[in-house]
């Protein structure tokens, strides 16, 4: 079924898997006359780009999006823009001992489970590669934004369990896309120390949307927050999402977490931007919860297709924690859910 | 657009306000054959009821549910099951104050902004009696889920930040729907508190699926977690949605997050039973972190439809906190997803 | 699945069978701040009513809508219409002998073969009552036409073999929506003649919308002449769809048929107003083929549900000929194609 | 919006222009381990080939289908299956002079109304080259329709104004898929007469699916016939479309044109297969009629984008008439419509 669309006005469809020839995506919806090229879509995927710094694997996914429709002359012309991005650094060869052996945390047990047939190169369609894709959309979603001046910007609030301080917001001065430059120092040394065990680690990222008008949403179940909690756990690593206040939300009462109006604007900004579903004006807050990446050195029991136990320890070249790259990605599922509604309203109002 | 629909094989449609004539459902992909009668969905909707213990409001809604369409001798035809629900209890009058003042912490200024207009009465459709609606949709899912054996079931872990002890799983003698009962007593007390305060208050709810098949949900946006993200957070007063370990999955390394696989299953199920958007037949855990009801009688800031500062105190007859009505709720709307996903894995294989 | 819903932007969801409590439809999409009230969706349905005319029935079906949600003080508010008809003069025992013997020309064998279980009464979910939801969901669609000043109007081309002279527009003096009045007594004639021998005509409605603006339909499968195609031959006895030229473009040449554009304009209107699937600001003009009331009480062979032999002569009460009560189904469903592209296009330009 | 999107369980989603990179589709939907190569893409795309016969244009489109995902080892895996076209013979520079001048019978104009912009270059979008796309989505969906031994043909029954004599089904001994052999010689002369007037023709496809089970379809919108009618009108040059006895039907009284049941079955089949919306299991009978090809080198009137008066002479490589290559696209799109339905019933019994 239609498990690969997200999106009804401004629609995105992807293909693809990890290893196969390429993968991309098909956008719907998409205005014309806008000016678009393949340099905006390369810029967003570089920030995505595995093999920097200290969390990130030394794989080099050259990733070039390819326009092949839906543009003339360098504007969009209305149809559908489809994004094509081949598969060039795929070692095959490194994934055969996992072909029948299914790797703890990962969708190989699922994936047989549901399909009975699975291409197991890479993580083949449940790979993290396929963000890409979403990355490209994303960059799309974010000209259209761009001419509403909504930004977008996503930071790292913990890894490791080490926390950027609550109110620190200084200059990045790191590779953590972390807020608080001291806490990145101690997050990259906790990074190096689990590395050097065979091990992984999660954190937590924060998205923000700024200048997003009142009025996006729709009401009862495509709520701007429900769609973007589906947006953002719709990730691989992501495990829970809040909005707004979130998870501090049921601490306080009603008076103290009600933000009360006052002539010039929301006193507070608990409910994340958004109220009853729909955008209020505020800044949308949302925040994701990231698990440590499955792929490990260090071994692990498991079984494999014949349900016969087996050892596994995952020698691939794997990322130590999905942050900073997983941000870009929360970045362009915001975005998308954003230009979703923004055209949606256009038929309210 | 169509925001008002949830679901694409177990499609359901609400429509109704609060103080409307009525509000009500249509069911779409309900299989053929199904033994179903008024007294199921009357059973679900009376759990729900409001006017039940300490948290909840003094308002009687005699909610009786109408099958209008798709059954015959009492039995479902495949057709569109329509459930429609009288409003009866509705008392306008109380509502007038607040036609033109917004209240803090509801829908009224955002629905403004999208809308233009608004029925101001009991919170119109943005009201919590929508949700009745989704409880009798979630009754025929669950009608579904029989025949395959799969239960659900919720539970309360916090209100107003008194936690249930972790692990403790009692017989429950208490209303909240708390597994420890003495902590459920505990949180009674502080809600008769707070409620004499004029305040109100929020907590934390655990929603439990068993029995579920590996193989439902669709990769890369219908993933199961996804949609069950969406359907929780389209519940009025939900502000976070946790999978599995959700906000702790990034206190762990890989290692001590990770299920490991035995050959008789998986060890620990900090996934909450779903793996790359598929579950893997364990447990599906979900928990959903609820605001404070936002109407109170305490007086906050707020500002009229012209933009002048008022005072306003919520008199009309509201719950303290949402929970445990709001407890149904999620396992109606964790019922619909499965289906959803169920019908939608036949075509699967 | 979603068999039930049509459109996109402006969707509308029907429900209800024959002879079940009521029928009717949710609307979502409609724009906030439109004046409805019940008397424009009433003298919608009274102009479809049965009993009227020489090719009607005598049966009388008091059609009372009742707008139960998305309405406030007049006004539509944005959220989903819900229009509710009850079923008054049903007559059930008249269908008892019919429900386990198979009508020739009706869904009796279909619906058993699909679902395995049917509602026989009056025809079930298959009824052509079940356009009297539609016939209230396109006087919804109209107001929202109106404002853009579109028209729409059907007339009746032929009827069991007898046609209106072409270019023949007169004030229409009949009961049959016939443009020549000649004809239509040559029609009525007809009529009585099969009556009497317990048989049953089809015929040829155009449906014709002026002032649509270009720009119309979403290439390449929501073409307007595709959703106008789907929408027509959703109607139960349409057989056939033609837009413009239809059936006797295949008999010109690229010459012939091609509308040539003067400066004023298009020359001719072969393309029925739709080129390449938009519309080009020409009258949108499409035909519908009907076929004869399958209802008949001449007898006929047909089987039971165990597969014997049966002759069947239907006694109830039935129209002679769909049309002209048909022709009020085709508006509608024409008017909500393009109240629905209407929209679409605002997210477009 | 969606509107490139065509099925509900099955679903395809086609992008690309004549003359950009490539055109291609994802298929959506598609059962696992399914087995499939390109050959089986050539081998129908081959057959839809321009270049061909008396009435094809001499360009050569070698149209490589390229599986680019969803498969594994040579079987279906159950995700987004992608297929991309290379474009390779684009002459762009024999469209320079069209780039301003509205081509009457064309989509020029109405593509500029919609979208303020255009790609003119071999119709972009709106070229007939996009059903290449849909005849290789055809040719997965005849896979699963293989499986269940469904089959679909097509038959050419007139051209020009000239037809094939009714109930003559010889072996086809001519280019135009027409089963009268002699009729097929006297089409074949008025398309060599009228190509030599610089002029170009229409005609009629009928299309026919065997043993369909019955139980396809689902009212009261998704009906069978309606999809069909949809999917079949989506088409570019199709102006009409009948089932079953369609044009005919109202010609007949009801008891003429009901099929009677026997006990072996339906005695006639002037439904076309399809009762109620749903299938009977009688075969599936569709005619499309074709308009002439609107590109004729006979000077034609139009204007351009400026208003200003101009006359046109279109000097491309054009087909004379689109049959015998449209019955290609009309059999792919019969194919995905009967497939999505097939997968829908799954989820009925």
């Amino acid at each position: 079924m239609s498990g690969s669309n997200f999106g009804k006005a401004f629609q995105i469809t992807t293909y693809g898997e990890s290893h196969g020839k390429a993968i991309g995506v098909v956008i719907q919806g998409c205005p014309p006359g806008i000016d678009i090229d393949e340099t905006v879509l390369q810029t967003a995927l570089d920030k995505r780009k595995p093999g920097q710094g200290v969390s990130g694997t030394k794989r080099k996914e050259p990733d070039h999006p390819n326009i092949v429709s839906g543009t003339f002359e360098g504007k969009t012309t209305g149809t559908p823009l489809m994004i094509l991005i081949e598969n060039k650094d795929a070692k095959s060869k490194s994934y055969d001992s996992i072909a029948f052996v299914f790797r703890p945390g990962h969708g190989d047990y699922t994936y047989d489970a549901k399909y009975g047939i699975r291409d197991y190169k890479g993580g083949g369609r449940a790979s993290a590669r396929e963000t890409a894709a979403r990355v490209a959309a994303g960059a799309v979603a974010q000209l259209i934004l761009d001419q509403n001046r909504i930004t977008i910007e996503s930071h790292t609030l913990e890894i490791g369990g080490i926390c950027a301080e609550k109110g620190i917001k200084e200059s990045i001065q790191n590779d953590l896309e972390c807020p608080d430059n001291a806490a990145a120092k101690r997050m990259q040394e906790k990074i190096l120390a689990v590395k050097a065990l065979g091990d992984s680690l999660g954190g937590i990222v924060e998205i923000t949307a700024s200048n997003v008008p009142a009025g996006l949403g729709e009401p009862v179940f495509d709520k701007l927050d429900a769609d973007i909690a589906k947006a953002l756990m719709s990730i691989g690593a992501v495990k829970a999402v809040e909005i707004g206040a979130g998870i501090d939300a049921p601490k306080m009462t009603g008076y103290e977490n009600n933000d009360q109006i006052l002539t010039n604007g929301f006193e507070t900004n608990h409910s994340g931007g958004i109220l009853a579903g729909i955008s209020n004006g505020d800044d949308i807050i949302a925040r994701v919860h990231v698990k440590p990446i499955p792929s490990i050195s260090k071994p692990q029991n498991t079984i494999d297709k014949h349900g016969t136990a087996q050892t596994i320890s995952t020698e691939g070249r794997h990322d130590i924690c999905a942050i900073p790259r997983i941000n870009k990605v929360c970045e362009a599922m915001m975005a998308i859910v954003l230009t979703d509604h923004l055209l949606r309203q256009k038929m309210v109002r």
